[in-house]
């Protein structure tokens, strides 16, 4: 077990990436972290790295929001478990996040972001490795 | 008890028609079946009528498709229960439909339906009448 | 497998003990129905019947509402399935209901009522006949 | 939609045949019954047609039982729905039974089975077809 | 995300009092401890402070108990997630907690009460802020 | 509260047992761990210890894989919680693992294995102590 379960995370602002990174490393999870969308899907689409999860804010500065990112990645992988992340647009959520994705309303604690990866991984179902 | 709960249907093959509404009929509720999602937006949206769920077609003749109706019916009321029914798009389901819906891949049992229907309703909490 | 479930229901509108002994009936349970939750309490602390969900009106003509007979049936037996019905309630379900319990807003169809017992009797773990 | 959903059920006695039968036509669903698990096996094996659930007995006459089938069924397709019936032998469900999948306890309402079913069919994840 | 969630603690020994306090803090969580439901209540209903949930032990020492804070606080917030923590009365969740509740059995690990906490918070659908 | 709630952890790599007894540690538990399926089921069987849980390798230098423990223990509590960890047999999870219980595809984080436990945990039902 050398590896640690990477986690994709796409957050512009520089002190709540600073917390998502401390909250999922203290978690025992590896991390990926960019700052728009765009080049989050260069890197998910590119396949170099076996992500296992996204955590994605909703507002993002680029041309994508986080809904879109999560539902281009959901047309490759229809299980990737999506976390999002929205201070303003959470009751966005209802239309147009995806299905068995999750939604933390800023302001969360560190704890609930941890343990919304961990029920969408441990929820889905095992594959071969 | 007089009303019976009235189910939104947006179907444009008649003899789907046909199936949906004698299931949900035998189940002890009533149906308004349009064939067209700019009809349905129209009704749900001009209020006269208490809808109490939605089950649309993916695939539809009109402009809109079965994801946009409900898209937009989850922005006027978010917790909106909605059911797709879908043969060849079922995989779309992860990406755009919306989250805590259900999708029914056809072939599907009249049972199915109604049971999607009643468990969409009987999880949404009770508000005040 | 002589014997139907039996389902304890507490209705004191005979419209509406018609509709529920209808649609359990045709859902193939047997149903003891009693118009108050004084009789229902005797009947199944009497222990003579193996009664396997509750399904009750909150507001009962006597002095005990369905959220008390509710309350002490499951003092006694803390797994077993209740459904309420309730017109103008439904928002106390969340205050004074008991866990795992399911609350059905009237007007409800029939097919909601089966698929809710269904529902509490099969995720109960199994017990050795 | 000319298909129905073709459900594989294992029973050996004749009267429970006819009760599982029943409940699953008139919810809508086609059913091949097979009075052994060798026969069930052999026919899913095959591949001829596109089982979608399989509903059976634990005690039954041949070499295999119930637990057996539905583990050999799940070696080859890990999330089919299984649902077991049983009386006498309903608390082995926890130690023998597969994940995610539904015990009916006899007497159980055909209501139960159906819904049972089609809790099982509705939460799978959508293939495309 | 300058403010962190706060949660309303009721808990009468000192020593819980530290290890639920510290549980929180590492998850994340501001607290505010109250010994009594008295104190909590008069705190929640005047409304200075945006609660996210409640953490109460059972027996407390004043007039409420438990369960009687959860039941009023529901009654103003019919979604509000509660964690009831008892030592001796946990089967009395059943008869007396509120739907969508947890119930932690002392002894219970830090770790159960703040993956308790999150699974509340992750599954209320999310508002407008 | 002067207890910890008691894991039972089966794993036979060194490394792997540190990671799994550092985290259940840091999560507020106390941990056995034993390197084979026999000893863990003698001391399981032989009830001097409370243990609330099993956490356990899949593939055992012993007679006995983690499949089998698991299923022996559930013989003995039908509701007793089990998570497995697993590199190359997750898959054989749907068709060798029992109802209501977790499988973690190595490599997981250790929040991943600490929210397993405590959602198994949190979903008992509480019974009087």
């Amino acid at each position: 077990m050398d590896e640690l379960p990477l986690i994709l995370v796409i957050e512009d602002e520089h002190a709540i990436q600073g917390i998502v990174d401390d909250a999922l490393t203290e978690g025992g999870f590896a991390t990926d972290i960019l700052s728009s969308g765009e080049e989050a899907l260069t890197l998910f689409l590119g396949g170099l790295k076996n992500y296992k999860a996204l955590v994605t804010d909703v507002a993002l500065k680029g041309r994508l929001s986080g809904w879109e990112v999560a539902a281009q990645i959901r047309e490759t992988d229809p299980a990737f478990p999506i976390v999002y992340m929205s201070g303003a647009h959470a009751d966005e959520w209802a239309s147009k996040g995806v299905p068995n994705s999750i939604m933390l309303a800023k302001p969360f604690a560190p704890a609930q972001l941890v343990t919304a990866i961990a029920q969408l991984l441990n929820s889905v179902p095992p594959a071969a490795t």
